[in-house]
């Protein structure tokens, strides 16, 4: 079974995008956290996103400014396997890209079941409330970033039943960021 | 000016209360967190709660069974001095208490101004909103528990302009609990 897990940047008041649906404010210039991200990136595993966020990263990762700001987090970025959900046919262009056929949440439970690297979902957030009400994922990472949007996205919007979780790894960051993984408890 | 700080347990959707208004979900038994806790009521300052936080607080840590569960607690609970906002007159019964008269955020700011120890307001989500927003909360304190309540009552609710934040400390218990402690940026 692949593992699927689910890496968000949050605000204080529990936003994973502004009221606009930009994430402008969860970027940070630290270069210990960019590395972190790098390390992130450079790992073999798939991505999963929702229309909203692939939208989002498929017009910058390939540019050529992502390359030159960015250059490792972009190489991996534009390498990855992409699995996009969305409810209407789309075409695609960003490399490596394969839009998942059928409905949620068992789209993705035959995705876990088939061979092939671990699946990390990005942002995407109301994707992630339908995949943790079913039970389907199987690691939360939250970048916890030092401000208060004031009305956005709020995050496990939709979801049904509480969810317990457990702490394995906090790490803060010079910047104010503090990352935080959970597994289901 | 006496310092204002901010104390609210959160869960992972942002709430600092269930649906129902209970805090029960923020709990925790971890002995290392209770060492926090109660160091934290051994200081000498003042306490400012808004009525919900108030009433629930007045009905606990003065019974028998508060200063069995949690001896070092309930007794600075009961012996520091507590400001009340209620939009009603009422008549407070538990020890030390003083009703803040006039409307918000004078009425702080005012006891701000007063000769006095630093000031904790406790849980209280909706007067913390409103006293952000007029810029009086010099510190934020956050506990993020490790569950998604999945509906419940949102910090920062009503708070018109975002408030960017600098972290000053986080920490992690093994009960999963993260402090995390911010000032204005």
């Amino acid at each position: 079974m692949r593992k699927l897990s689910a890496f968000l940047s949050l605000s204080l008041d529990g936003c994973f995008a502004d009221a606009a649906g930009g994430v402008d404010w969860a970027h940070s210039d630290d270069p210990e956290f960019q590395r972190f991200v790098a390390d992130n990136a450079r790992g073999g595993g798939a991505l999963l996103m929702g229309r909203v966020t692939y939208e989002m990263m498929a017009a910058w990762w390939p540019s050529e400014a992502a390359r030159q700001m960015s250059p490792v987090v972009a190489e991996g970025m534009n390498r990855m396997p992409k699995y996009l959900v969305s409810h209407r046919p789309r075409n695609p262009e960003w490399a490596h890209t394969v839009q998942l056929a059928g409905a949620l949440p068992e789209a993705v439970r035959a995705l876990k079941g088939e061979a092939g690297p671990d699946i990390a979902i990005l942002g995407s957030g109301s994707l992630v409330s339908q995949l943790a009400g079913a039970g389907l994922i199987d690691e939360f990472q939250f970048v916890v970033c030092p401000l208060v949007l004031a009305g956005g996205r709020k995050v496990f919007e939709g979801l049904e039943d509480a969810l317990a979780l457990q702490l394995t790894e906090s790490r803060s960051f010079a910047s104010g960021q503090v990352f935080l993984r959970y597994r289901p408890a």
